[in-house]
């Protein structure tokens, strides 16, 4: 009998970043975890103990660290870009090295009509993230939002569906559509300090805006137009894809007690949760 | 020997009640997480397994439902009256009801200028809470804000403190504060319909400007701050109890790395927290 | 008006310690989590930033890893001993010392019939818990287990209960109890070097061959016949304070789809769930 | 512009489910949490908001539980053999049905020798899971174990590693390996019926008893030797990827205070963690 290795890969994940850049008196934060990971000829390694080839997890912290300080990166992309060149320029025992960055937002504390220089409120599980691969031939990019938690209480209904002898939930022209939404997108030609941060928070818009004004039909459909409406209003990107979680939102039946429940009484469950996932692309345009 | 019960309570916790309000298109929405708890003769029930005095737990989640849809509060401490009013009247075997409430907040989505109708976005893992607790001759409310993420860059120090000899932290003019704080206080005659909703609002302010506003020479001492603040500026609150969790941000050591770290890129700590707990009250009104 | 500081204690918590201890070869773990606070005297700090009576909250750290290696206690309780004699020794600043300790149990890893020397399998959700708490005049000390689940699918039913016009839950000879229960208990005279880990072991066989042997008419009635079980064996324990959150497991209907359901098939809920709890104490020995 | 949906798949997820088989009065529970997932043509749906094709996710629910009467299988891989049959029968409009499951585990409370007949504790993070992703013509079947939390006192150093300028971490000859496990495992002909369980608590045993005897010389290293182990030892497996979550333990300096520290007092940390993984797989029997 022959045991091969046939993937493997390796590295630091939950390095946890904060970095201030003054500005004068004026400081901008950035709070960020990385993970980053390396692929390679790692065989030895794994099958005889010899570590000759391994570069420590712990340098990958380090090198973050460093980095961070070197190249005042503004957006999460562009600090992925700084790290995965390094790796692959110091590295040639690594074939291909991944980055994953979270970034958790932090606001100014509103003072007047301004905010503070140096004091903030954190807000939301809501999280920017980048997602980069790349060996020295090829880099992939991606971009995120992650849990982001939309709600309607109207314009959201479930209809027509398909039942079989196990289907006992009823039509309803009104629900209350209960969304925690991810989004994560690649771009047509994807370059460093590209407008990354503007583009993040036209996507974000354009997201909110149109799950506001989208006669919801189901999750497949919010999904299909929430893709539909990034694609048309930001041509750099290439692709696009979603997940929708769904927490349900029963209808308490007050009967019992002699009332009328017209859509205002729900209790919310935690599970289970109906999941949708799409990816939507441009025609044509890749491979 | 003769053993005894001495203390004992029961009820139901984490009933999730999520309610909108309709008026005309526009929907006000709540979405809260209820816990009720009963102290009363309940001996026989623990002793002999006697459950003629028990109302089961079930029995609360059931009427929060019905008072919600009853009673359309905006405050939750307006819910909480309503719901301790109604158990002390309807169940004499009870004597005392507890009920705690968190509010999960929905900011409208901004369509333009303004916020649409029927469409939210979650924020926060910021909570606001009521708790009241009650007999038939007393009650007591207080009311809070939970998980407020506050952060610092510039004005926190932490200097000339008492040094043992297991002490090794240094002496630091210049941190990054990060503090988790919860504040809750409690009133001077507290009653339903005063301007709760105004007041947590006011209060919140308060924290948040006096936060970014206060020169910190500790935890110690930026709690003081906040608490007098808030007692200064609201002469319905009699007393006010925060507490802050610090999270500890290290300043990297870069120069292994032949570089400068000039309170630039910190590596923030999960653990161990500093916690400081500080309960403030107007001098002489209260016994 | 006159605002004044009516309580306020600081500390660490959350330091992490995992201790080995080499016997020859085989080696004994201990991973735990410590919390300690201090309360005393320290208003200017708070009013004035005065930091010159504040210990800093890290030195409780290094307290603890120092007094790790100094004492080999083998049980947490006799770990915080030593901790809250330190502090109270060495700080006249302070005036009550509160420290608190889980323990995370590891089993080793089974060889045969023995356990390996090194190497060890991490099990449970389930914790070892002390509570100290400490003046220079007087000491108390709590044992306790943490997030103990405990299963019945036999031998417990909820009938007879009281009913209001909200109540709608069905009395049931049989249901599925399941029981996440905590328990704190302190000792008559407590003092160092009791056999501490002894009686932990012993109640906690003592509480899961109680609650396996007892016919439960309610979580009150095993609430009670748990803490009467411990107090009936365990002389040195004064009294018990237990808390049992009970998750509901649904009976899912089937009959829509044309089939009975005798107590087969069951959906669990995560929320809302039903707290009891209690505090049970020998009579007339204590005040 | 063209805009097209390029992958599309919806489901219910944590469905929550808890089975007693009563074999006499000796009860068996299993206690899982299923996630079924479709792909199809539901383009329609997506485009244009037409239900017709769509089953709700729900319904997913409701067959877990009406299979869960009709099949009482005792491995949750017959248990997804049986769902995925009934969805690929009755629903000509899905082409592909992807199911996970994962089973939490509860042990008899032991009476005496024996375990007793119905009641029981709960133990360990510790999952058992199962995943299978058919369509007509073919189905894959994944086995895991998750959360397996290993530990090393003994017989770990990480030595003779690759070393840049940002490499700080020292040669150590002896480490605490602290090792969060996954394993999941195919089979070579799958099919039902196959002794699942058996097989999972040996190779469950396999990895704790090969990671307890084993000299690591780095997490690649002990991940190649817990895989080699298995697929030695189990002809029926085809392939095992195995993922190592190490959590770094800090040898604490106690040098200031005036100790040694010979490897017995750490600090853990939760973050961050080195994280390696790997597939192994016998040669030349898979294309």
């Amino acid at each position: 009998m022959d045991i091969k290795l046939v993937q493997n890969d390796y590295g630091e994940s939950r390095v946890r970043l904060f970095r201030v850049m003054h500005r004068g008196g004026l400081h901008e934060v950035k709070d960020l975890t990385v993970s980053g990971r390396f692929e390679g000829s790692f065989g030895p390694a794994y099958t005889a103990g010899d570590n000759r080839v391994i570069l420590p997890p712990d340098t990958i912290k380090n090198t973050v660290y460093v980095l961070a300080r070197q190249y005042p990166a503004e957006a999460i992309e562009d600090f992925a870009f700084h790290l995965v060149e390094h790796f692959l320029t110091y590295n040639p025992q690594v074939s291909r090295v991944t980055l994953e960055i979270t970034e958790r937002p932090w606001s100014r504390i509103p003072i007047g009509e301004k905010g503070h220089a140096s004091a903030f409120v954190g807000n939301a599980g809501e999280r920017r993230a980048a997602r980069i691969s790349a060996t020295r031939e090829k880099t992939s990019l991606e971009s995120g939002i992650q849990n982001l938690h939309l709600l309607k209480t109207a314009s959201a209904s479930f209809e027509g569906f398909l039942r079989d002898p196990y289907t006992t939930v009823e039509s309803r022209s009104q629900i209350i559509f209960s969304a925690e939404t991810c989004a994560h997108w690649s771009y047509e030609f994807p370059e460093p300090e590209m407008p990354f941060s503007t583009m993040w928070h036209g996507i974000r818009k354009t997201l909110l805006e149109t799950f506001a004004a989208h006669e919801s039909k189901s999750p497949q459909n919010m999904l299909y137009t929430l893709g539909h409406a990034v694609l048309d209003n930001f041509e750099a990107i290439a692709e696009i894809q979603l997940t929708i979680s769904e927490g349900y939102c029963r209808l308490v039946d007050l009967k019992p007690f002699g009332m009328e429940n017209e859509n205002e009484v729900f209790a919310p469950a935690v599970e289970p949760r109906g999941v949708v996932s799409g990816t939507m692309r441009r025609n044509g345009k890749l491979v």
